[in-house]
């Protein structure tokens, strides 16, 4: 398996696009994005579990529920979320969308993401969707890519290459997020392809275990948005024999499929709102697979280590202070605890105590862009890894005044 | 009952004194707070849920195990936490004071609250206690006030005046806390005064009930500190008949205490580290208590919502949003909420969905410094209320570098 340069074009048969069709305000800013399966896909996707939802949410659910679709529909710019008229907009969209592709309507995936509570108009959608769809291409990933990002300030795109019974398959991804992100279930907007032939059942499966490893363990701000969706399609063009039980090959799907999620996990920590490093935190010796998850999101997420991280200070005391409040089942006096970049790596903690340790060798490697927190729990064999970014002042002023 | 100007020395028959001590390198910081009774005193506590806990803390609980103590002895600039011999350098701290104060070293509530993991000497203490102790008075109860500051911007004093089987009674407390505030069973360091006469037993079903609504209702920045610890002593010098069950008079008292723990709640808030505004979250209608605090709590929590109020951004999806993913059960379609001020109150959503609104008015309501935000769920006859603070430039500030 290899990473190669490209997106959700990669794998056969599928074109993308992206135009501005005036849903933002700001001319220049790309804001419907449209994916195309020339063949009907398997299709998998896991959703938010906020309770507040949106409408596109429980529209594609509905659209999905056989287990295929040949399209992928998002605008940003508006979540279409606490709207009196979301889903009737949501799916006079698809009908729209269909009509144009010559597809079935119930083929449609829709997804949309922006402020939430702000009315939506069907406009823009009558007026885009036409040279949308005439402007699909082979060369129209990042152009997708680009018109789902909000506060993202870079594309997120991402493909792999693997071969399963001797044919060449490929998985791309596209990804938007940068705030509001603290998934449960499922997180943000991530639109996977693949060219890989597999059942929509096991395509489900790979897709709900793959993200508690991963989408699961990534946090920006603590906030687990409305919208949050990550969307699998298989077209199955790669010509492989169709995975249709947990063969070898659905292992090694499996694989490349985690090779995907986990780069966009590590894209979007690094991208999040405001911030100026990636912070991944990996966890060893734990006595359990919850116990080791429970240590390393709680880490990512307290405030205070992520304003440490953000000053390059090396107060560990905050990470065994999150470590205790989460819930872990852990025994405080074994930890040890290591920070790691480019520039080295230091331990600060053995033993649930502080050592001595040169604080301009930390401050060294805590200036870098990618910092690993290494937790040693000694008490068992399962690990974990969670992923997030510091806390900054962007992060306050972005926020400060999204909506207005 | 009515508010008084004091603190802890406002009850009958306490003293208090704050001195630097030489914990802080900074030679103007008081360091080292004590509050003393004249008599033998009922006394309650409740303690941080972190696993990792300060070593004053295991002390502290050994000592009062009888439910009595005479002495309160609290540093700042070194939580005493994660050091190799920091229940030693309590213990002997104990023994110094008691020694100096002529009662035994069992009856020493002992705090420290500062950075983690730092080693902490016992010298300051040897030196600081004698003066500390000679200078005892019962107009020091604000010099303790700020001897136990960290972050703090002011010092958190609040006193009561009530009547019990007709004697004149009086609660007083102080506090310290900035950031590092998500309690969970207690909260940063409050210490409680009263002359109330009350057995051990109730006072502490007095306090442990209270905190529920009082202190755990209270979020700066969602990190559980590993050092909170409330602490209520009650000398019984007010004269009143013991309480010893829970009649007419015990239920007064809880009144006070909860005016005094109320107050103290919206100080801190207020006070959070680099706050602008104290943000109070009334929940109202909602079909159990459990999912009434649990919606305040989430909205306050959110670090996306927060950000919102420091830009005076009437975002109210974020409050939906945070209703969302709080775990309670909600109708997402039964909600309305309000921003409320000294300059007026406005809905924003009625029934789950926005409704138009002067963005003009909005704007005017929330440049204030103290914002409420009324959610009506609309679904029962629970309420919660949970207090916060903006999140700030400030507060990643001081956090990117409070150690060094």
């Amino acid at each position: 398996m290899k990473l190669i340069d490209g997106g959700v074009c990669s794998p056969k048969g599928f074109k993308a696009n992206g135009v501005h069709a005036g849903i933002r305000k700001n001319k220049t800013k790309r804001d419907l994005a449209l994916i195309f399966s020339e063949k009907q896909a398997s299709t998998a996707a896991v959703y938010t579990t906020n309770l507040v939802k949106g409408a596109p949410l429980t529209v594609t659910k509905q659209n999905i529920s056989d287990g295929y679709a040949r399209a992928i529909i998002c605008n940003s710019g508006n979540a279409n979320t606490c709207n009196a008229n979301g889903e009737s907009i949501a799916k006079e969209t698809c009908d729209i969308l269909a009509k144009e592709l010559n597809i079935d309507s119930k083929d449609v995936v829709i997804a949309s993401t922006g402020v939430i509570g702000q009315p939506l108009d069907i406009e823009p959608f009558k007026s885009g969707i036409p040279s949308l769809v005439k402007g699909l291409s082979v060369n129209g990933g990042s152009d997708a890519a680009e018109a789902i990002m909000t506060t993202d300030t870079i594309k997120k795109e991402i493909a792999v290459e693997f071969t399963l019974d001797g044919k060449t398959c490929r998985i791309g991804g596209i990804a938007k997020g940068s705030g509001m992100i603290h998934p449960n279930m499922a997180t943000m907007l991530v639109f996977i392809t693949t060219d890989v032939n597999i059942t929509p059942e096991l395509l489900q499966e790979a897709l709900s275990g793959d993200i508690q490893n991963t989408f699961n363990m990534l946090s920006i701000d603590g906030d687990t948005s409305t919208n949050d969706m990550v969307v699998v399609m298989a077209n199955g063009m790669a010509g492989n024999k169709k995975i249709d039980s947990k063969n070898e090959d659905y292992v090694n799907f499996m694989k490349a499929l985690n090779t995907v999620t986990v780069n966009l996990c590590k894209i979007i920590a690094g991208d999040g709102e405001g911030a100026t490093k990636l912070l991944e935190c990996f966890v060893n010796g734990a006595n359990s697979l919850e116990t080791a998850k429970k240590v390393a999101k709680s880490v990512i997420c307290s405030s205070l280590f992520k304003a440490a991280m953000f000053g390059a200070d090396a107060n560990w005391g905050r990470v065994l202070c999150a470590i205790g409040y989460s819930g872990a089942n852990v025994d405080v006096n074994k930890i040890d605890v290591k920070f790691k970049s480019n520039k080295g790596e230091i331990e600060v903690c053995n033993q649930g105590a502080g050592v001595d340790f040169s604080e301009e060798k930390a401050k060294e490697i805590l200036l870098e862009k990618e910092i690993n927190v290494l937790i040693d729990l000694n008490d068992g064999e399962y690990s974990s890894t969670a992923w997030g970014c510091d806390l900054t002042y962007d992060y306050v002023k972005i926020n400060g005044d999204y909506r207005t």
